[in-house]
């Protein structure tokens, strides 16, 4: 005989905590608290099984079900001393679903069941309260007609709205017990004409209906969709929950509160909660009445004179601060807990894992693993490394009621606040004379690289998560907004405007860039702090992690910040980065723009001293870490002139007619610039920009270990190849330029040259490319663009409804494509490591701050991930958390 | 001992035609023709193994090189009855290289060696022509001075030009042999200034010399470039070949000439060749003189009163004609021949398989075959299939001196004539008035395509292969030359202006679509004939292939074109080329602005019927032959108006302000439309547009069956894909519309749904998607772009180069990028086949019609390939011959 139906309480429980498959998770959760010996309102769970047997089976139960229940109740009756459907002394019953996990669009729960109009009677006789008993009657009928009878819940709201009007009462509590019972009258008559039969009155079929409404539920339209979109298979099914009904409104005896073991917003190890006396959980969470701290502790801290459960129900707190620590230590967690104190009787009705914010998190982890609760391994994983990026920059005061302005991309994470400024020129002038500005802008460009540099933060009217602003502001750790569509900016009047509302220059806004919101004045924020707890979980990650962690960066700011958050040497610096800003762009454009060699050469010689001058400071920096310097991989686009301002301004610079630039300008437009003239290419065309780049690579690398006294690690990459005949022609111009820099110097720099893996063809050629690349960096970016035919600044218009709809399990410029792009990598691994046995191989490029990348990553062993500085604390953490994935697998393997 | 040197001649010969390895292309072919007992000056050949030993041990030769070279002129003297060295009766020989293949860059001929002070004044006692010999004696000087002393040859040529100017002489057969004597003296002096030595006299030393030269050669820069160009290693060697002398121009019984076994121009199957009396062979070439006909009745045909060879030397002309036989029975294939006659006996110099047009090759594979000289087969191998384009449009007069106004890129094959027109509406109205026009633009869009279609052919000054005007005139089989960046048009005054040369509207010009050329007035040009021999070839060709040939093709002109070109059905029609003309583009930006599915539904309702009347017209056009449509995949930004007038146009058409329609294109603009809002992207989001096109497919096939009478075979094709998700989703849509106007019409469509494969994503998922897609289409252009990360359109800045710096073999998107590009392809067969074995696969895009590419398709078994209209015979051809080069490959195997 199949066992379908699990007992719990002080008789006996038969289900555990982990059996959350047969049980579902609450189901499983009860049975775990009442086998601990805590008060628990006895009960039972129908097993998933039952679920799934009455799917497989045309909606019907096993034969032997009724029977089981009728079993369960008998041990009921016996444990509460009522008798369920008994109207001299009636058992009432909650009836609730519960699947392995959480999952809306299930039937949740009916309250109260086992009251009719005889029951009724008894409990307002019982309670020696008659608006409680009817009150709870109502609540009942109301309950179970929405969510078993499935009718409408207006219709009987409007009922109570009629007799409000009639009597001109305005609360739900100004109504009596003669109201709710006329009310009630109404309500069942309203059952009746909906469905044509009156309100069940029989207990058993009460509770009947209601199990059939859970399994019912299980596979309405929102509970499939919310499976697909979660991959939770229909043949999970969930369990029913029927648990004997406690009161925490019966008198100044009963209350009922919520608990954590420690504070949830700050991770203090003090019991945290609220309660009030003679009240049912909603109340507490309803807000009408104020509710009064657990400990005396926090009511003297919060000046509360409303007295604590501490001082009123003394013996009632001291059981139950033995149960939360009785609790805590079993679960080995933080606990979020929901009890009821009926007449002076304490009953546990939850626990769960509490949540918490990225800060409490943190002290939570680190405390319990010094206090011995959790292994450090165990600490490490308990923390979702992408939370950490609250913890690095200035976040919105979570008190703070929220009235956005307008809404975009969340660009940037961390808020900011300031002036509004519209043109980087204003910004970097206010800026100057000591204000707090904001630049918003339709796009940025180059040239606003100084007023992005100025302002605290950015806001944008077009462009994705990649555009030039999000991507610049990220490098630079400034928050920003991008894309922000609903925006209109009005550059000759100084104005922006949405939903109505103008704005003008000067007026203060502040953006968070973590929710992507725009909103209006100046809003309290709270400053990041690296507190002592961050530094001992990172030191802990970065004694289980197996890969390195890099930054990529440019600027000495960059890369003093990256080596500040811990980074492990630079894993890309982007050199086209380096000529965005001043005299450089003029220069640089100079270069791009000319039509001979003998012109490019004499731009390159004015960029060749500042290029040298880049690369001593980021040696210098980085001594004694590796520092990879990739080749020019200039977006030409970026570059180019496009005002008759600017174009005035190269023309000058270079000697050359406006008309002759705008030409060369219009030759060197691109219908698809990613596919276009980049990388290697352009050194492939002009190796003298090569040459120069090398020549201030070695140059630079000779002048800061003269500096310093130590060697340098350079690493040379060469961008966008597809095929080895390309490394092989770059690699021979480095190598020359070494060898005569080391003769006119006297100095050899250790270095290796290497390539960026970004094109599928270069995963492809990948054992060729290894025959003369040393070492392989993955630009997951655009080998993500390839793989999938996707342009990141175009997906905009398609790819949120791929992910939507499940086309797309996330979207994979977040997180790596595993099927498609994850197999290039794959196969480029393979390849390039059977060629070059141990090849150092990582990853650049956004993937390598993304948690869920940074595991495949250790998944295809790559030596390193490399990722903005702001993210490399994310990085590590999330690599150890790899590391010991991966060696756990290897344990149970 | 090792063989070094291989002797030929009637007295003995050592060397056959099959060891080219050995004796170099040269050196194997004179000992064939020798061996074949014809009459060639007997000589001798120093192996290609002498250039190994050579190179490998320091530049010397093997020690018994020179015992081996001395018997092999000891024969040489013994066959002529002239002796090397002497003085007397001197033997006259003269030194050639010889590779493998025929290789630029290697030292090529030294005539007249042996030739002394002492043994000219032998040769002009013996020839009875002194001026001939001292003649001969300054070319041998010249030669050997400038091939084996390397002295400038400038420095000779003043010398001879400061003698004329002193003695007020033109032409070189103006001196006399006083005059060759005085500058004997001077050429003299002239190398032992140079060289600080005398001119060698002794005739081995000048021998020695020559070799040492050939040897030397090999490895010249030029050589090993083009080596390294071709694929050519370098240890293959060159041979050097000896061979005695002999004389045309020794007076009245003496000539020489050159002559086809086959008229190479129109492959008629008669003796075509030319001679001098008293002539030298470059005499031929100089044009000075008129040649003469070699037999009567070419003579009589070409009008000529010169006599032929025939009539002046019957007895060397019947001999003549019998070696020109066997040659070509032995070698069977059109020789072209070189010959001397030196005092009535006839020498036969050189004979080689003949270059020839594509006209003469097919007339001479198709009557070899018939003639049982060659095996059908082999007929079908010698034609090399690109050629055929030659004779499937007109041509210009290969007789016409070409004299460009400007050149551009070969973008569409085939001439064309007529008047200069810069818009599509004026070319419309020209062309309606009974004029030919020619069609000049910056570039063309959509807008232009009603005057594509009316012009003769297409000029553009920008945009490369692929290009709109590129792609839709090789869709219409209309010359191109697309990309002419030389000519600068204006469009106000009506002109264009290349080279200073200034052209207006309704000026005559031709363009040559094949050479990319630009021609000023009407050029002469030759017609297409579908001749016999080509009807023939192609029943042979279809007799051997494996694959099917398929056309891309969207309109019943293209339909037709292909199936008369021998197409077995279309592999692709791109149904947004059907909406570029008239009011089809204004419903499709109205559909593709609109801002709401009902908009949309309003303009896709427009769309319907005349979809489903071009759907009707195909499935009618190709009765019984399966047909490919692909759901729409636009570029999106073709479609969108620019222009105030069009948007004001399209602004009326949706009733929508030209604001907003202006703010809706602008969010619509893509970075890189090509990775943008595409394919079945554009069906997800908008299902709308895929059920309006399942519709129009499946109503357009009832329609077309129910007129023929015969069942329409429909193979609907989702573009751009990368998963199985968006194939299962778009599917689901096609099979209920199907199955909607199965009911509604009550009869039943035979049809497939299958995809494209044409990002690398969906070659790695192929696998899945195969699950749902029930055939695949490889589409090789947007899988050689993402794969190699390149843009068609703008890889004309860099491709060019990797091309010609070897970085890449070949074009890949002219040939398949077999490496990348053609492992995705075999990746996704194995995969797809894998999981639906026997599943239908092609190739589509412009591959479809490249011989390489074809080839690639038969190894990895592809069931056929697709190709514009205009390609098909092409693709027929080269089907057949990658089958014969498969079957031959199982042959040797």
């Amino acid at each position: 005989m199949t066992k379908w139906v699990y007992s719990f309480g002080p008789e006996k429980t038969e289900g555990r905590g982990a059996m959350k498959n047969l049980l579902g998770g609450k189901g499983a959760n009860l049975a775990e608290m009442a086998f601990l010996g805590l008060p628990v309102p006895p009960g039972f769970t129908i097993s998933t099984e039952v679920c799934t047997f009455f799917y497989e089976k045309g909606s019907t139960y096993p034969p032997d079900l009724v029977a089981q229940v009728d079993e369960a109740i008998a041990a009921l009756n016996r444990q509460t001393g009522h008798v369920f459907g008994d109207v001299a002394n009636p058992l009432l019953v909650s009836v609730r679903s519960g699947a392995r996990a959480s999952m809306p669009g299930m039937m949740d729960t009916v309250l109260n069941l086992g009251l009719n109009d005889e029951t009724v009677k008894t409990l307002a006789k019982t309670s020696g309260d008659e608006r409680f008993a009817y009150d709870s009657y109502r609540r009942f009928i109301q309950m179970y007609s929405n969510v078993v009878l499935e009718l409408d819940h207006d219709a009987f709201e409007e009922i109570l709205e009629a007799l409000k009007d009639k009597k001109g009462l305005h609360l739900d509590t100004d109504l009596s017990a003669a109201d709710w019972r006329e009310i009630i009258v109404d309500f069942k008559a309203a059952v009746q004409k909906a469905i044509g039969k009156p309100f069940p009155q029989n207990p058993r079929d009460q509770l009947w209906g209601a199990i059939g409404a859970v399994f019912g539920s299980w596979m309405n339209a929102r509970a499939i969709t919310y499976r697909r979109l979660n991959d939770i298979p229909a043949d999970w099914g969930t369990a029913v929950n029927v648990q004997a009904m406690v009161f925490g409104n019966m008198g100044d005896t009963s209350a009922t509160g919520v608990a954590f073991t420690r504070n949830p917003s700050t991770g203090e190890n003090k019991l945290y909660g609220e309660f009030l006396v003679n009240a049912q959980g909603e109340d507490v969470v309803a807000g009408i009445r104020t509710p009064q701290n657990i400990t005396e502790e926090a009511r003297i801290a919060a000046g509360s004179d409303k007295p604590s459960l501490e001082t009123v129900m003394p013996e009632v707190f001291r059981q139950f601060v033995a149960t939360t620590k009785l609790l805590e230590k079993h679960y080995r967690d933080l606990q979020d807990m929901e009890f009821t104190v009926e007449r002076g009787k304490l009953w546990m009705l939850q626990t769960r894992n509490g949540k918490r914010t990225a800060r409490a998190a943190l002290r939570v982890a680190v405390e319990m693993a010094s206090e011995g609760l959790l292994t450090k391994e165990e600490a490490i994983a308990r923390i979702e490394p992408a939370t950490l990026d609250q913890l690095l920059h200035p976040t919105i005061d979570p008190s703070v009621k929220r009235k956005p302005f307008a809404s975009g991309l969340p660009a940037s994470p961390g808020a900011a606040c300031g002036e509004i400024v519209f043109t980087a020129d204003e910004a970097e002038a206010l800026q100057a004379a000591g204000h707090k500005v904001l630049l918003v802008r339709v796009e940025t460009s180059p040239e606003d690289i100084h007023g992005m540099h100025a302002a605290e933060g950015i806001l944008t009217t077009r462009g994705g998560m990649t555009s030039h602003a999000a991507v610049v502001a990220r490098g630079m750790g400034k928050p920003c907004v991008a894309g922000a569509g609903g925006i209109r900016i009005d550059y000759a009047k100084q104005t922006m405007q949405a939903g109505g509302v103008t704005l003008k220059k000067g007026d203060v806004i502040t953006i968070d860039g973590a929710a992507g919101q725009v909103l209006v004045g100046a809003v309290p924020m709270v400053k990041p702090e690296m507190t002592g707890e961050f530094a001992t979980l990172m030191t802990w990650a970065d004694g289980v992690r197996r890969m390195r962690v890099r930054a990529n960066a440019e600027t000495p700011l960059d890369a003093r910040t990256a080596r500040g958050f811990g980074a492990e040497g630079i894993g890309l610096c982007r050199t086209e980065h380096m000529f965005f800003e001043g005299e450089r762009i003029v220069a640089m454009r100079e270069m791009i723009l000319s039509e001979t060699e003998e012109g490019r050469r004499a731009a390159l010689a004015k960029l060749l001293p500042m290029q040298r001058q880049d690369f001593t400071d980021l040696f210098e920096i980085m001594t004694g870490l590796p520092v990879t310097i990739r080749l020019l991989d200039p977006p030409l686009h970026e570059f180019l002139p496009h005002t008759d301002a600017e174009i005035a301004e190269v023309s000058k610079g270079m000697g050359v007619p406006a008309d002759r630039l705008r030409a060369r300008a219009n030759e060197l437009h691109e219908f698809n610039p990613m596919l276009g003239f980049r990388g290697v290419r352009l050194a492939v065309r002009y190796p003298e920009i090569a040459e120069m780049q090398a020549r201030a690579i070695f140059e630079g690398a000779v002048e800061a270990s003269r500096k310093t006294g130590a060697p340098v690690i350079a690493e040379v990459m060469i961008p966008v190849t597809f095929g080895r005949p390309e490394v092989d022609m770059v690699k021979a111009i480095i190598v020359a330029t070494a060898e005569a820099v080391a003769k006119e110097t006297g100095v050899k720099v250790p270095y290796t040259v290497g390539t960026m893996i970004e094109l599928p063809r270069a995963a492809l050629q990948a054992g060729e490319i290894a025959k003369t690349a040393e070492f392989f960096s993955f630009g997951t970016n655009d080998l993500t663009q390839t793989t999938l035919g996707v342009s990141r600044d175009d997906a905009a218009s398609f790819l949120g409804i791929y992910v939507q709809k499940g086309l797309l399990p996330t979207d994979p410029f977040v997180s790596i494509d595993t099927v498609g792009v994850g197999e290039m990598i794959k196969i480029a691994v393979e390849r390039g490591r059977a060629e070059r046995p141990g090849m150092k191989m990582g990853i650049c490029g956004e993937h390598g701050g993304d948690p869920a990348s940074i595991s495949f990553c250790e998944s295809v062993k790559l030596d390193y991930v490399s990722c903005s500085p702001f993210r490399v604390p994310i990085a590590r953490l999330a690599a150890a958390q790899a590391a010991l994935g991966q060696s756990g697998a290897n344990r149970t393997a």
